[in-house]
């Protein structure tokens, strides 16, 4: 348990404590100068979350170039007990990235840290330093003719350690999984400065409790990651896209099975998205956008595969053409080139930045059972819409991971602010339906800061305390990133 | 670490200390009559690896029926300090499932919760108990007309917690994954008697660490698994399976990699066979065998999708006939039906069978990176054959998982006593080897007793240490399973 943040003056906190000379001293003797920054302005993208929904405080933010550095500078810090935020391209949506506003956290950035170190295309693998940008990884891939298919929105600017500390998710994890699923191997720095190299690049390895899935959403909790063996896959050849007007999340639910029968591992996302969502799209984000038809609900899905193009748009053509006249679906746009998947992609990828653009809104991330997401939806609307006359509910996401953004706001822009202080009561009434079917309160973006003692409210007591006792094994001073998850 | 073994009298053993009467009584109330063996002959089963190769001793062998029972067996057992052997099916290839010769461990077989708990078609999972033998899980998952892909020899009396415990491989890891990868959540009953309900059947779930991963391949040393939530998949209505005739490990590594490309996720098994492996079966296992050409090396493959057979098979021949045009494979049997394509699988799996019948033998479970096979091949033949002249090495494995059984005997079987008795130098040619390819001494069959000593030498002094912490973490007292593993 950190410290309770002491109440700063309100218009000057005090400076944070500074950092022993001596410390200082070691630090720079690690990093050099260039590794080193300490002025305000220069630190104050890494002390404030992208929304600004946090900022923090830090004495000093440290670069290492090298897994050996950050081996010496955390030794250096562990010696003088000084608390760490190991921090990749700082995206997080969770405040899990910048430190408190107490001042006695020191950022660790992973960013130059940032080779590939190879490339092994006949095991299908490449391993990579933490500070490489999620974009970059997808490009070195793609030049040795393989995918590596973490895809979310933050890539050209998220980096791999980040991905890997959070479990990251995205839009394909129905077909190859999330970023755990994807690695491999990991080098760790552990809290006392040891490495721990377990970058094997092996998809079969029984010797002993398998390591690596402790650190991976861990949130920099546990240890550093600095480098990791990643898998990848043969890149597709062929594509095909289509976007579906559909009734219901149940009639989805069911459309989703028999793709899955009909396509299997080549079904690659299956992404919901409810009227309302699309709306912001075409409201919000400039056309001209694809021609679809009226519906309460919508489904684009995507097969990948090694075959012949012309084949694959066949195949769905003729399923969808079956889903059409047996009333599954009403209406089906199958794209017949790259340029028009694009374009369909863009409603679903565009969906984030035009509720940025409309305001303010109370967000959630979701997942529960495949099976009880028509449930989940009808329940929590109705829950919702009784408790909040005047609410405007936009629902998207992976439906074939069972996972919702499930965000919500008043329809009349003006009663926003006052909407944003019940949160507490909107996240009691999703986040209580969401336990009641066995889903979970943060499907993908994690737990930081924002979802902490909402953690603590639906996790039982073994499990808490499992991870309590794991959290003080490896970091028994509980210096690293001190207040996020537990 | 476990006391070390006192050295028993020759002919006759010390008889197993018994437990205090009163820790009997609670025993017996918990679980009742029916639930305990203490008679010798009856216990036996519990007690001897299949093959024999180890043979313990314990004063009781429980068996409980729920997981409530587990529980309280659990409480009662910490509260008197008595240790534990978790049990399966008792199928374990390293001497995990077995208690150690002093007879100070009680024998707890999960056999009797055998229950089926739910099958959710459309959330494409089951969760099972672990004591359900894994074929009729395949069969549950079938009749649900979903596929459970975990697949190997011992499926008919193997029991999805040693499964579990153990992270099981098998011939379709290639497409569907590990044991690890199967599960979506878990049901432990702790050291302690508490039990975890990690139940969850989410396939996006970031909210904390990961604790199932650690429990998954403990061998029963950090906590019993008492339940799962397991992953399913569809059925896949068409097959395609063919014998090649290859000249090479390279040329085998290189023609996977196009495989791939071509067929991505519909490649569901790749195994590589030597003509001396090959030999044993036509040897041992009664015919008529498929005809098959001459070759140094086989590659058996397999392809499996939700559409038509005759598409398939017709692509797969496509591919075929290009390799062999190109030289890249010498001969290629396409299976016309599904009792062809059975009968090339039965040269593959009857490989075990024919080594048994033909004697003893020093056997090898490892990987490498996929890359690295050819190497590993070349170098470990050359360095074994020039140390052991008369050496016959019987090579196979799951090439898409970098995973080979490797298997040495002397072609003159009279010699094989003498020759058993080097299995330590033979294990380190072939083991050092692995470990500076960046490989797993240990791909499949996990540790036991068998590979202990071996795991400490080729872990890293950091990674034994963090084992170490946390398995004194879950267990405190050292009750689970000691002996195996650390």
């Amino acid at each position: 348990m950190p410290a309770p943040t002491p109440a700063p003056g309100l218009d000057q906190p005090p400076p944070p404590p500074p950092l022993a000379a001596a410390t200082l001293a070691e630090l720079r003797a690690i990093v050099g100068e260039a590794g080193l920054i300490s002025d305000p302005a220069a630190m104050l993208p890494y002390l404030r979350e992208q929304r600004g929904n946090y900022t923090g405080r830090a004495p000093l933010v440290i670069r290492p170039a090298t897994t050996a550095e950050v081996s010496a500078v955390m030794r250096c810090l562990y010696a003088a007990d000084v608390k760490v935020v190991p921090q990749g391209g700082n995206t997080s949506l969770c405040g899990a990235s910048t430190p408190s506003e107490i001042g006695d956290e020191v950022v660790l950035s992973l960013a130059r840290l940032d080779r590939v170190r190879a490339v092994d295309a006949q095991n299908f693998t490449m391993t990579v330093e933490a500070g490489c940008i999620l974009s970059d990884l997808q490009q070195a891939a793609a030049q040795a003719d393989r995918l590596f298919p973490l895809s979310l929105a933050a890539q050209g600017s998220c980096q791999i350690g980040g991905n890997l500390s959070t479990n990251a998710g995205g839009v394909q994890v129905l077909r190859y999984g999330n970023a755990r699923d994807l690695t491999l191997g990991l080098e760790v720095v552990l809290a006392s400065g040891e490495i721990w190299d377990g970058l094997r690049g092996l998809r079969k390895d029984n010797t002993g409790y398998d390591l690596k899935h402790l650190f991976i959403g861990a949130e920099g909790t546990l240890g550093i990651i600095t480098a990791a063996v990643l898998k990848l896959f043969p890149l597709p050849r062929a594509n095909a896209t289509a976007w579906l007007a559909i009734a219901s999340p149940a009639a989805a639910v069911r459309l989703l099975a028999d793709l899955q029968a009909r396509f299997a591992s080549t079904l690659t996302a299956c992404e919901l998205v409810s009227d309302v969502a699309l709306g912001l799209v075409r409201q919000h984000i400039p056309g001209p956008h694809p021609a679809l038809s009226a519906s309460p609900w919508h489904l684009l899905i995507e097969l990948s595969a090694g075959g012949e193009e012309s084949e694959l748009r066949e195949a769905l053509g003729a399923l969808l053409a079956e889903a059409l006249a047996s009333g599954t679906i009403s209406d089906a746009v199958l794209a017949q080139s790259g340029e028009q998947a694009r374009r369909l992609w863009a409603m679903r990828e565009n969906i984030g930045e035009a509720q940025r653009i409309d305001g303010l809104s109370i967000k959630h991330d979701v997942s529960v059972p495949i099976s009880r997401i028509p449930e989940f939806v009808e329940r929590a609307d109705q829950a919702l819409t009784e408790a909040f006359p005047g609410l405007r509910i936009v629902t998207f996401g992976h439906i074939g991971d069972g996972n919702l953004h499930y965000n919500q706001s008043q329809a009349a822009a003006g009663r926003n602010a006052a909407f944003l202080a019940a949160q507490p009561a909107v996240n009691r009434i999703v986040h209580d339906l969401v336990d009641e079917l066995g889903g979970s309160i943060s499907a993908e973006h994690g737990i930081g800061q924002l979802k902490r003692d909402e953690l603590r409210r639906y996790k039982s007591p073994v499990e808490i305390e499992m991870m309590r006792a794991i959290k003080h094994v490896l970091d028994p001073q509980g210096l690293m990133n001190p207040g996020k998850v537990l």
